[in-house]
């Protein structure tokens, strides 16, 4: 057993901070996308410097990518994450990309990855990963409504969709699709995923979704979409017939890795925010930093970090030596555990702000409310407790 | 002791939630400001209806109102939360006009009324007030940094405030603002509050301060403003020079019950959400309402939304039978509960809605990010908690 | 709606804080059952003082009794939570005996109150309840596994019992045991409660049963009983064959009433002592009472028990006006949320008074152990909020 | 970075948990100290075959122990904590008896050790740590009121002591106490520690103090000491004189280590029971292992155990790598959070077995309060969090 990171991880975790430093936090005051949607024009330059710095694809392994295991990558993930709007962005390491790039990685055709994966790697356009749907509990992947029916050497897919990170951005050009070939197969081979490029006749992106007042234009806004009779060919169709659910599970486990780490590094930043702040702050005759309120906050939130950092840690770790499978409880556990302990903390640097806090005069505000979404996002914490809580249950089942 | 209502009360109820039903939710649907900073046409025609139902300002007691008891008021003050973008505003009941009305039919000249408070009666204009400032801990009213010098006839007002509620809207005409007469006077005799109409010299309004995403845009948005000179007759004192903390106290209690009467109607409304939603979605086979998780979060919101009613409703009675001074511990236990326990009501029924609870197409990240601010309006919850505290201890001091 | 307490109420609290003064609390110091199973002979003293100051079965309403309402008698029922072990008792008011004289008083024939209850009324004897049974889930009173079989002018009963609070005194004579006469009858009415002496043949006192360490000696312990073909005449049955879930249901009303409402006294006499403490003790330089953990602490307290009497109250105020039914969501919401709420308080004097709050020095611990275990006496909280959210939940079925 | 135990530290798992389901397990029915102070005979037994399977001393470092280090020991910690008033005291790895090892193993003089190291080795005698005072917060060492004077060739010593663990067995033979021995000292180098044997004119065992009821008589009590003029050789005297605190410190380390892994083990042993009874309990037709709510609690509870576990482990490691003083914020990190997080597991495990749960009938009554008073034990959690928090603000200090 050792905690202590390897050379590599050491070297780029150098590098990258040093990035953070040069290029990111210095670019975070002016990054408005402005009534559009999509990154301000600073980001190509922030994405050409993370180039030239080697920092490029760190999240993907093998040739493709960085070839970083996912230890190695969750302390860079959780440094991006200390600016998450811009510098998963600059690295080209933002979701839902990096889950678009694995999946055509592992599953797609030497020509889908011709096509769709060589420009994703060099971050010339965007893509998003249709799956939730406005009508039924996402959570369950039976619930899902869209269908994708094969027409001759084409599929028509048809069905709505909402919540689609990143598809207000007009270059996002192409869609992964997750909708139902056989409703009658069995629970977990009735989805397949299909490759929908934007300007497919059918498709319509009808409009953005809030969260919690946020655009998130800048990068590309929560879409509804909706398919009417949307046409694509069959060589379209991500690995098998059937084998969607499949698919989406496979990208789950480094995503929320990602996911995680960086939600780390939000809290991170907020804890640093919430001690600059105590340290300046005077009411009443006292500063902040000395009011045991205070206090047992940064406490807290040290501690909470702390443990929250090596879970995640070691779910990367057993991804990487057992497997996906072997790591499903760790996996579980991180999800269920980290955004709602990073909410926590951030609400409390919020706190100490103030009503600064919640305004645009500190990133503290979108940070809450990127934790918050994650309670939700890939189904809600419920689901996945009552997942790992049968699990737990399993282990006694033969002795009861 | 009698837990029941007094029949003007039922009577305003039933009327109340009639037009609820006939005119303030069939107007939630389209009411955006849309680009601009103000309500949305249709309140002017929700105004008149209020008007002539007999429901116009209900909040204020005395002549110039509707002459309902705090307790009395409390309860319609918890319906308009059920719709807290709209229905306070088309009674006429809306922050912070409702505490600026207060103070001018309380402290207000002959002439002061004449020009400001008729037309805040009448709801022709609208006003904001202007205490909490930027660079300092503003729960502390020894740190307010505005300056209001006497010279000759006039008073000259320097400084700059943020956050200010409702100063976007350009019929928002005229601002209470509160600042230092005398920095070397006693500790809480040092303020005064003058009246400064918008369109005086060197007031800027300089620009909308978000929350959480929100610009608030359809009730005037919250601004930040900077006074630059900006001189006013003497005459737009309020009550005398050193007595602004005392005028800014007053307003307090009365504020504070409305405030969290319209948030346990927020809740209400949450908890009726969260049961529809329960009721009408079925993830894994089995309907939501009935998962043991979310029968838990339905239980714990009724049973906390009854207990943070009842102490509302006593603050309200010992208002009104022992005045603000001997309802201070319950003013103050109101303001560090319902906040949060409505937070967190609110909270479960986005979780229980998934990605959608957090968008646009329900009332609920709107009402949680009303919610959430009130934990710092008026100072945090903490500073209210330690006031709080020390009254309690106080009561052993002699005996230890 | 007012809430005030009436002049009858405000007379037997002023009397019952005296009586607490002058003969309660010093009895606090050597009230220990020392090695047997009862309470020390002071207490036959502490009765006596009761009776001559008519503070005499006050929890009682009707001719039996002193004729209070439900309202009326819960400020008091706070009161002698203070000093829950001895004042109580000390006012023939403690539980079990207040529903068996309830029951026996509601339902009992003649001869049933002569000779049970006359002597209960006058204290010379005590009763305890037997429900709860080690193998099931008890808070489903269909899971009840004790037979009462009718054997011609007799019944037999078999069975097991656990957690009898008080059948360890061996001054409990009477206990009003739960059983099943038609286990293939509908749901609630396979139950029958009868009578049966102390000195039955069959009938077994197997052991104490601690709770947290403690025997609770000196109010009778919770004992084990094993009844083995114990057989009592007909005329025992308490109203008639399958009224047993029903009586059940009817004591339950008032006590919880009884029951929170010295909870609620517990938890001012944890805050007070909390209070003394936080002034007494001066680590690193500071009062307790000046850190701001402690006054957080202080404060939340206060709200809380502010918050949760109310609710009490209400309670109680519904039950006298609307009766049992039409209190049936404030009865269960009072058990949900009081015993937590004062646990959470008794924690927390617990902790301002470091290891001396666990020990025999305060009566912190033990105030702990009973505000923890009636998160589980009568059914675990969990049942109960489950029942009410069902409620809440069918408020809107129709809607949907 | 590495997750996995070392082979070494494998195979003591599999010997200990062998140890324990063939000794350890089977003897927990019948373990009581009866009406004594002490352990029950088959101790000794357990004792032998601890011994005989090579499971003696491992919580020692060095030549006199076990050799193995922190990060070794600690999981084996964990496995004691399964059956912590047995197992711990088997393999002679019992507070405080572990502390005083180590201290005599540091700072004793070759005669100290071979007068009372010796048989603490062999596990023939046990030992007490008399720091804590009744009149003070202990929290602050400053504060200890007991006085070490010297006088010609002995010290003399003047002071009360309680909640001294384990002093009530008489076969606790030697205390160290912590006292005074130069008041007016700088602040840490007031206090000295001196060998006091149990049977020195003028040292009285006073009294057993309870926690929460019980009186932990099977591992001898937590004592209250007078110290009348007692008198020792100056050559009792550990280390030097004024290097009391400093020793007392070099314990705490190790000690929390100790004290944290066991309460892993016990938060799995509740666990474990939870899962177990909630498979076999079936209220209202469902067992409790469906219910939503026990199911929220089991995933809960791994998830925190998870997070616990893996941060003192790295408090361990640092400790093993860095030092006591490298890994102080981990150290601190574990005290804080450790304690309350099994304290909620097992109030959950409780809940799920009703009123059995508080009782002699299963572990988990005795589990929650040995993890309620190390939220107290080293000082009260809030103390740690202060001290962090201050750390944690020292990195932002300079900056601001």
């Amino acid at each position: 057993m050792d905690f202590g990171f390897d050379a590599q991880t050491e070297d780029y975790r150098k590098r990258l901070l040093a990035f953070m430093d040069e290029h990111v936090y210095p670019a975070e005051a002016g990054y408005h996308s402005g009534d559009g949607w999509g990154p301000p024009p600073i980001l190509e330059t922030l994405k050409a410097a993370a180039k030239s710095a080697g920092l490029w694809n760190l999240f993907l392994p093998g040739e493709h990518g960085a070839g970083l295991t996912n230890l190695q990558y969750a302390p860079l993930a959780e440094i991006t994450g200390r600016s998450p709007a811009i510098a998963p962005a600059a690295l080209n390491c933002a979701a839902p990309d990096t889950g678009n790039m694995e999946v055509l990685a592992e599953f797609g055709t030497d020509e889908q990855k011709r096509q769709w994966l060589t420009p994703l790697l060099d971050g010339t356009i965007r893509s998003a990963f249709a799956m939730t749907e406005p009508q039924v509990a996402s959570s369950d992947a039976t619930n899902i409504g869209t269908r994708i029916e094969r027409d001759g050497d084409e599929y028509v897919i048809n069905g709505r969709k909402f919540y689609i990170t990143g598809a207000m951005n007009p270059n996002c050009r192409i869609f992964i699709v997750m909708g139902k070939t056989d409703p009658d197969a069995a629970r977990h081979v009735q989805q397949s995923q299909v490759l929908v490029p934007r300007d497919t006749p059918g498709l319509t992106v009808e409009r953005g979704m809030t969260v919690f007042g946020y655009t998130d234009g800048d990068h590309g806004g929560h879409a509804e979409l909706i398919f009417d009779n949307v046409r694509v060919p069959v060589s379209n169709l991500i690995g098998e017939e059937g084998g969607g659910f499949a698919i989406s599970q496979a990208r789950l486990g480094p995503g929320r890795i990602h996911h995680c780490m960086r939600l780390i590094g939000m809290a991170e930043r907020a804890l640093e925010l919430m001690c600059t702040r105590a340290l300046s702050r005077t009411p009443f005759g006292k500063p902040l930093a000395e009011q045991g309120v205070v206090q047992d906050w940064i406490a807290e939130s040290r501690v909470r970090i702390e443990q929250a950092r090596l879970l995640v840690l070691k779910a990367a770790w057993l991804m990487d030596t057992v497997g996906n499978k072997g790591a499903h409880t760790e996996i579980q556990a991180i999800k269920i555990i980290v955004p709602s302990t990073v909410e926590w903390i951030v609400d409390k640097a919020i706190q100490a702000h103030g009503a600064a806090g919640t305004s645009q005069d500190t990133p503290l505000a979108a940070l809450w409310v990127a934790a918050r979404t994650l309670r939700l996002a890939d189904g809600p914490d419920e689901v996945h407790k009552r997942s790992l809580a049968r699990r737990e249950l399993n282990r006694y089942r033969s002795t009861t």
